[in-house]
Parts: C-alpha cells; sequence; structure tokens
C-alpha cells in the first residue's frame, strides 16, 4: 500500500479477501471470448425458475410513493415469514424476526452484535467463504475447526472445540444444511453445539437457508431455534434466495428469541433504514406457493445429485461422499492443486468446445494448505449439463495429468 | 448486561444508537391510537409520488429466474449512471462506481475502506444521524466539528480543523447540500477541505444524495469528484431515494477514481452477493424521466421552504437560517429541553386532533448538550400541511410554556 503516513487504506480492507468463487472469472470470460460453452458448477445460482407467484408480486406493485418500510420489515412480510416457519415446525413470533438485505446482511448484523473487533467465532471448515469476509469487514477473527470428507464432515469431538475456546470467544456458526461440504448436522451433533453454548455461554449462529433442500429420508435437519434450553443464544439467520430461487431479491431475515439481541437487530437495522420494498411484496407472495413446489424442487436437485454422484464415480482417483442436502459437494481430486487444475480447464481445454468451471475448495477452509487437492460442485445445472460437465472432468484429468 | 463471563453482546452492541429520528415512534403511536392526527416533519421522507418511469420499471420485469446479478451492479444500470453524472457535470466511468443497498451501504462500506476499529473520521455537526450507527457498527470514532446556525452551519477555520487532526485521523465526512443544516457548501468551503485532504493524506467522504434539492441562484453544489488534484482521495456516496422519491428501493452507489478503492468496494459487494436487481432495472429507467422532472420537484420544494420559513418567523422566540438545499432546517425553540417539548406535542397537546412530530436536534450532534433546544425539521409535507404544522408548534409553544 502507500507509503508510511500517506494516504492508505484501512488494514482490513488490505485483508479482506477476494471472493475465491469468483476469483477464476477473468478466466472464464476469457473461454467465453473464445467462443466456449463454461458449464458453472463454480456458484451456487440455481437454474430452477423463480416461482410465478413471486414475479407477480413484482408485476403487481400498486405503490405511488415508493416510501421507507419499517426497519425489521413490512408487517405483512413478517407475518408470511411466522406462518412459513409454523409450517415448517419453527414455532416464532413476529417479534423474533427481522427482515434483511439478503441472509447476508442477517449474517453481518448478527456478528456484529455479538463479537466485537478481536473476539473470536469458531467455524466448522470447509464453510461458507463470505463468513470470512464479513468477519474481516467487522474486524472480527474466524477460529476453523477442521471437518473431514472421511468421516462425512461430521462435528469434531467435544474436546477439540473445547481445546479452541479460549475467553474472546463469542459464538459458534454453522450451516446446516451446509455449505460447501452438502452435511446435516445430526441429532447429537446438534445436542454438542447446544452442550457447548451453554457450558462456555456462546452463541448459536445457524446459516439455515437450505433447510428445504434435503434429499435422504434421515436427513432432517434441525433448526438451532428448536433446541432446548438455549433460547438466548440462538441465532438463526435465513434468505429466500435459494428457498425459492430468488437470489437477486436480497430478501432474508434474522430470528431469535433473546430480546436484547433483537432489539440491537433493530438498531442496525434503523441505521440502514430499511430492506428494500417491493422486494418484500414479491417475496410475501411465496404464501401462495403450493407446499408440492418444495416436493419438485427436492426431486430435481436428488435427481441430480443421484446422477452427478454417478458419473463421478466412474471417474478414476476421483473421491467424495454422496451430499446430504444443500446442493454443493466438496470432490477430492487426483491432482496436486486443485485451482491449478481449474485454470487448466478455463485456459487451455476444451471438449467439442465446451468446458466447465469448478471452484477450489482452499477457499473455503481457513486453515492454510487445506483443500488444494478438492474442488467444490454446485449441482445446480440441469441432469443433461451435469453428465456433459463430469464427462468433460475427466476427460480435463486425463489431459491434465498425462 | 449480563455478568461478566456470561452470555453477553458485542460492546458495539451496547453503544449502537437507537434512531434519534424513530426514537418518539411510540408515542407518536398513542397519539395515533387516541384518534389524532399527526404531521410528520420528524422525517425525511418525501411525499412526492415516485416518477411512473421507476414504478412501470418494476410492473414490467420480464424475468424467468432472479438471478444473482453482478456485485458491482448491473452493467445497463452502471451505465445509466455514467450518463446521469454526466449530465450533473460529474465525469466519470463504468470503473468508478459500484452500486450499493442504498446510500446507507455505501457510507459503511467506504468507512470500513478507510478506517480500522478505533480510527477517527471528522465530520462537521449537527449530522445525519445514521453516520454514528455506521461508525459504532465498524469501530469508528467520530470525531465531532461543530459548526453553528449564527454562521450559517459555516465550515470551521483550517485551524479548528487542524486542532483534530491526530494520527488516526483517517479522513473527513460530510454531506452536501446538507443533511440536517440544509447548508450548501460554498467554492471557499470545498477549496479549504481539499487542501486539508492534501495536507494531512485524508479522504474525503462527501455525501452527496441532495444533489437537485438547491432553491438558490447562487447555491450551486461542488462534487468532491470535481475538485482538482484529489482524484485519489474523493469519495462520493450518493441515492436515488431522495433524488426519485425512491427511499423503498434501496439503490445507491460508492464512486471513486481512487483503483485500489474501488478494488476494495468490489471485495466488499462480492461477500454481499449483488444489491438488489428488480430495483436495479426499475431505477435505470430513471434514464427516461424528462429533464423538467427536477425543476418541478425543486419548485414545489422552494415552495414549501418559503412557506415555512415565512410562518415560523410569526413564531415568537423560533430562530432559523433560511436553508438552501437539502428538505431540512435547524430551528430553535424558545424552550430549554426539544425533546421533552416534541413528547408535549405527541403526548399533551393536540389542535382541533392534530398534532406534529418534530425531530429533537440533539440526536444530529456528537458533542453532548449540543442541539438541546433545537429541533430538525423536514418540510417534505405539501404547504397547506406545512402552515397548518407551523400553527401547532406555535400554539403547542404557548401551551408548553404557560
Amino acid at each position: 500500500m502507500d507509503k508510511e503516513r500517506g494516504l492508505r487504506l484501512s488494514n482490513r480492507a488490505c485483508l479482506m479477501p477476494a471472493s475465491p468463487i469468483r476469483r477464476l472469472v477473468p478466466y472464464a470470460e476469457q473461454a467465453k471470448a473464445k467462443g466456449i460453452k463454461v458449464y458453472h458448477l463454480n456458484i451456487g445460482q440455481p437454474d430452477i425458475p423463480t416461482p410465478e407467484e413471486i414475479m407477480t408480486g413484482y408485476r403487481g406493485v400498486d405503490i405511488k410513493v415508493l416510501e421507507y418500510g419499517h426497519s425489521a420489515g413490512l408487517k405483512s412480510y413478517i407475518q408470511t415469514l411466522v406462518d412459513y416457519y409454523h409450517q415448517a415446525g419453527i414455532k416464532v413470533n413476529e417479534e423474533d424476526i427481522l427482515v434483511t438485505t439478503g441472509g447476508s446482511e442477517a449474517i453481518s448484523f448478527a456478528l456484529k452484535a455479538v463479537a466485537d473487533p478481536g473476539d473470536e467465532i469458531i467455524i466448522p471448515e470447509p464453510f461458507y467463504t463470505n463468513y470470512l469476509g464479513f468477519a474481516v469487514m467487522s474486524g472480527v477473527k474466524i477460529v476453523p475447526i477442521t471437518t473431514k470428507a472421511d468421516n462425512g464432515f461430521a462435528l469434531p469431538s467435544k474436546e477439540e472445540f473445547v481445546r479452541l475456546i479460549t475467553p474472546r470467544t463469542r459464538a459458534i456458526m454453522f450451516s446446516n444444511p451446509g455449505n460447501p461440504t452438502g452435511v446435516v448436522y445430526s441429532a447429537a451433533e446438534m445436542e454438542l453445539l447446544r452442550e457447548l453454548a451453554l457450558e462456555f455461554n456462546l452463541y448459536l449462529i445457524s446459516d439455515e437457508v437450505y433447510r428445504e433442500f434435503v434429499y435422504d429420508e434421515d436427513a432432517r435437519p434441525i433448526s438451532v431455534l428448536n433446541l432446548k434450553g438455549v433460547e438466548d443464544r440462538a441465532v438463526m439467520v435465513d434468505s429466500i434466495s435459494k428457498r425459492y430461487s430468488a437470489c437477486g431479491a436480497r430478501i432474508g431475515c434474522v430470528v431469535s428469541r433473546n430480546r436484547d439481541f433483537m432489539a440491537v437487530m433493530l438498531r442496525f437495522g434503523q441505521a440502514r433504514l430499511c430492506p428494500p420494498t417491493v422486494d418484500q411484496l414479491a417475496a410475501q407472495r411465496a404464501a401462495l406457493i403450493p407446499p408440492a413446489y418444495f416436493e419438485s424442487v427436492r426431486a430435481e436437485y436428488r435427481e441430480r445429485r443421484d446422477v452427478l454422484c454417478a458419473e463421478l464415480e466412474k471417474i478414476p482417483g476421483v473421491k467424495f461422499l454422496k451430499p446430504r442436502g444443500a446442493f454443493y459437494m466438496i470432490v477430492r481430486l487426483p491432482v496436486a492443486n486443485a485451482e491449478e487444475f481449474a485454470i487448466f480447464l478455463l485456459k487451455d481445454f476444451n471438449l467439442d468446445g465446451e468446458t466447465v468451471m469448478l471452484a477450489p475448495a482452499n477457499g473455503f477452509y481457513a486453515t492454510p494448505g487445506l483443500g488444494r487437492d478438492e474442488v467444490r460442485i454446485a449441482y445446480v445445472l440441469k441432469s443433461a449439463d451435469l453428465v456433459r460437465s463430469a464427462k468433460i472432468v475427466r476427460m480435463g484429468l486425463e489431459t491434465f495429468n498425462r
């Protein structure tokens, strides 16, 4: 940066990581400029159409003055959320909810409310990379606890958690179902988190945006809000981005039964005035979506997962565990450096004019060196494209390793 | 808060101020519950209809999958902004702009990019109260430099600024035209800021959301981006909320010619993925709004200002300077405690079933004790309502001071 005492950016600005998912974008753009078709397995952008109910909400907007809404969100939308959560088996009231601009803002608000600069948050790695971004922006330190593909990315033992807890530890944060692992925590794992929260006075910040996306009979995500005895320290962050394939709406929420915590959410919310109004009105119409919707989306992703896993199993040297939720999986490749391979696919390879964009998994780990031979794959494309993508990866590996 | 080592919220959460503008809301709600009509002079929510061009943008949305947009904003919308700024005499390029979720996010991003926890930002007070909220959330310290109604809220001398500058000072932030003062900085004042920025390596963060709202021939706001020689340290934050009476759209932007700074904006932007998509598409259609639009809005606010000032002049003991821009003014009342008076108006007073909600001005000062006998008035209501409101204030003062 600039010279001492000169004009300079903040340390957090300099530390702020570039998105590892988007880091390879220039290579993808170059490939596309050469006329190569790129299958995007790198980003969790579903291709499922946004329900017409929601899009009709935008088209039907009847507002003369597009005023500021309530800082906590529109009352009518919050009521829709209360109903939705009740149906999902989570009993919350209006005052437990603050509508946010995407799940992103919910995470950012929650982090700042529980942790000061220099405080620590424990997160099982690999984790959703933007957790790191929000932590850096807030001056909060992420302490990773490593989970491994070999045992299904299960949570480590209590002793391993305890070893990482310091007087500055404020919370354990996790996504469940998990991005990028596809893990769904068991009742025993949730009980471990509950115990830790009680014993060490920690908040549990649970990112549950993939609630509906589970594909096995016995994979039932347990909401942090349904753990007993931790009502004061359970914080849930959520979003409609994945639920209704409405990523561009930027509507999320933060939910907690802790009154003091929610009062802070409101004060944070007042500073940024309100979440977008018309998008809330559109999201509100999700109440009209028939219950069968999630069934069909789930069936679609289940098939994609099964197809992709079947294809990946055919590739020599590729290792993975079948994911149980979300729409991601961590895949170990027979290469020393998965990032080099991902760049190779975009820069130096194509199969009949087509290639694949992968997300190197090292960006999902906070511990240096981990995930170097892994990629995250988002199975958000239709099955035929996934079959084709797997073939491209297979042929790419053959060429790369020759 | 909770006991030492118990579960507790962060210090910044505890320090986070409640919005002084919204602090009196419960009293207003009680008044309304009693059937009393409340004129809202407390909040900068224009009653001007949002241009049909923009609302039609929402209604015409034709999207199958509401995907994530680019983290910097939609290319097509950024091009609209480039054109708009050119017409406003500000020559910027696409790469100088990042679209944000409201001006709020632009301020929040800018603060974090130039200042670390414990660093200082100098802001002329009284100032837009949410600056304080964003500073607290980011751990940044606001150092106020007091400006006074007696000399039109002019910037203090260079010496007074220099006295406040420490090794931790990173920027001077201000709004121009000013909220809550209505001040428009002169060429000499902008030159002073330029000099300070160069001499002490400070960023200038200029909030220009009221650019169009100036009512006197000689009041021409100078954009920070048009100051010479500070291209590397000039940061402008902006929003369509006031410009097009579209507060609920949450579309703003941050603009700078400093490449490193904009690279940080993009990394911050990637963490929160993207600003809302449909709202950008709607805002984009502002390009279709005829230039006469601003003329008519300006004429409307000019009349409101003139009417309100004429009415306030009739009230014994009330002091103010005619504002030259934005749609706010600071008014000194003949009371010891303006907050008590504002509560009195809502709680214990009405004129034929009507009363007025004022914003106590102490919340706009960071220096304790300042502004105790002042209120901020937003002249965002139609002239007849302003006349009526002034009468209510006059009669209220008579009763209150009896």
